[in-house]
């Protein structure tokens, strides 16, 4: 399996993302290989400078620009046809790489992919399904934000997809599903999650019926559907509240010198639970439905999220879950004209 | 001012109802009076209990049943005539109370309020402002789940509405107002939100553009602007974050004795954490454009955070919101023409 690697992508590109690289290769002694792409002289020096220069299994695939983390996703597919996110999705259409990781700006990769790779049979709209802490292990909230306006069915899809996901990277045998919501019972929420509910009730999937945005860190549900545009938004406010946690609770601990002391002594209960809230731990989150693998990194990621993230990379490849989305679909396709018999 | 005020609603409730109201009359000095909605018998024995059995700005109004938090509010709205939330309303409706204040089942009072108080002039739906505690002081996030299924000009009375809470209550001189949405760029966002992008800039609010989910806490607009489905959910996965956070964080400090001993060292700088992220403070939420004034409180309201809507009621009385609300939504209208041709 060969793993392009946008090395040029992130925060803390292109070392991080190298570093991250190496340590999927020591930790995992891989049947893979890396198409490390991006600037090929910083690449080379960066892989020097770790005693990397000669590692067999990486190969570095020069492209010359790089999209910026804020700049149009469409405007910079156009104006940069040698960026190492552009240059890592044409590797992935011209069969030369099995599967992408990029931490660089998400609306240019989603673009990218959507635009070079086919979409898997059956699938309708890709979405990215991303990995949530919760305190029964791991849920996963898709779509994060490849759609927007979606409809019934395609959310329904999302939920095949993202059940598909959950059993083979997560092991959940049957994997509960949920619909994002104002309230429990059928009747509440707005047009698109009700049709939805209809749907997802006369599935073949393990559908629980609605849940409540404070449910989103319960477990209560495996696979938690909704709407690309409302599930950005609370992945960020969730996001953005366990940043300004951490440096609430920061400025308090310097407050004094029992504070400090205090900080001390509690720094390694702060530490688990920041990294139980931490969504790099679980290595980015795919876009499902296109025909390759896309891992779609955080932009602060870390060497170990990009290791994490290559090593999910893989685990798609090896239980193809591909080829098991693809079935779901068939399933959901079939019983479509029953479905919509409902409504 | 007459301040009715559902004493059966809420998960404390009555006994911290009650105290909540004792504890206004003592700390206001108020110019206003109670109406204690709820069982005759039980209210009486609570204020007898709290030595103000003859508290004078007290009158307790009977009602005999009560809607469960978790009742369906259309049911129960028919079922029970007799609900201290239906009679709340009734008093509101009647002109016997300037405002209701409950900490009951949100649906119920929404509804009941709705069904009973006519709108303001102008206001096509009224929506659930919610104080948020930002970096920067209090934003103000609406709707919070009045609606669903909005329309860009119901977004835009939001944003008019929202704008004078924020002035009068929250002291912003000319508050900031942006839409919740998933990038920054005016053509980021679902239909919904791109188009009440558009009114908002040509409207005479001081519209600063879009914001994404992780700014919602840090106090970039002074008022945020979402669908009450969205409003709704990010609300409440940020209440779920809060107390997740919460129960980690107690179970760490439990785990031995030197994580015990920071814990207490720790507990002031804690506490005034809880106390910034505790949306209790700021008394409840009004449902902004009804004709007359509306409270709502979370369901485990403690007695102070009764006491503190209570203020509020008293204060949104006192400046005269409502006013100032139908003003704003009479200078919106007379752009409507002018906005739609924009679109």
């Amino acid at each position: 399996m060969k793993i392009a690697v946008d090395a040029m992508g992130g925060d803390y590109a292109p070392e991080s993302i190298v570093l991250g690289v190496l340590e999927a290769i020591r930790e995992f002694k891989p049947n893979f290989d890396i198409l490390l792409v991006g600037d090929e002289t910083r690449l080379a020096d960066i892989l020097a400078v770790n005693g990397a220069a000669n590692e067999p299994r990486i190969k570095i695939i020069h492209a010359s620009q790089v999209v910026g983390m804020d700049e149009s996703p469409g405007i910079s597919l156009k104006k940069k046809r040698n960026s190492s996110i552009a240059v890592s999705a044409s590797l992935a259409k011209d069969g030369e790489a099995d599967a992408i990781v990029s931490a660089g700006n998400t609306g240019a990769v989603v673009a990218a992919t959507k635009l070079r790779l086919r979409f898997l049979r059956g699938v309708i709209r890709p979405a990215i399904a991303t990995p949530i802490p919760s305190r029964k292990g791991v849920s996963v909230l898709l779509d994060a934000g490849a759609n927007v306006d979606s409809k019934p069915y395609n959310l329904l899809q999302f939920a095949g997809m993202g059940s598909v996901y959950s059993k083979y990277i997560f092991g959940k045998e049957n994997p509960t599903v949920a619909v994002l919501s104002i309230g429990e019972e059928e009747s509440k929420g707005n047009e698109l999650s009700k049709e939805t509910f209809k749907l997802l009730k006369k599935s073949p999937l393990h559908f629980i019926g609605n849940i409540e945005g404070r449910d989103v860190f319960s477990g209560k549900a495996d696979v938690i559907i909704a709407d690309g545009f409302v599930g950005n938004i609370v992945l960020k406010a969730l996001e953005g509240t366990h940043s300004t946690f951490k440096d609430l609770l920061k400025s308090e601990i310097q407050r004094n010198i029992l504070s400090k002391i205090a900080g001390l002594l509690l720094y390694p209960a702060l530490k688990s639970i920041s990294k139980k809230a931490d969504y790099e731990e679980y290595g980015g989150a795919p876009l499902l439905g296109v025909d390759g693998i896309c891992i779609i990194c955080h932009g602060s990621s870390s060497p170990k999220a990009i290791k994490n993230a290559v090593k999910v990379a893989h685990k798609l490849g090896e239980y193809k879950v591909n080829q098991h989305i693809e079935e779901i679909m068939e399933q959901l396709e079939a019983i479509k004209p029953a479905l919509c018999a409902v409504e």
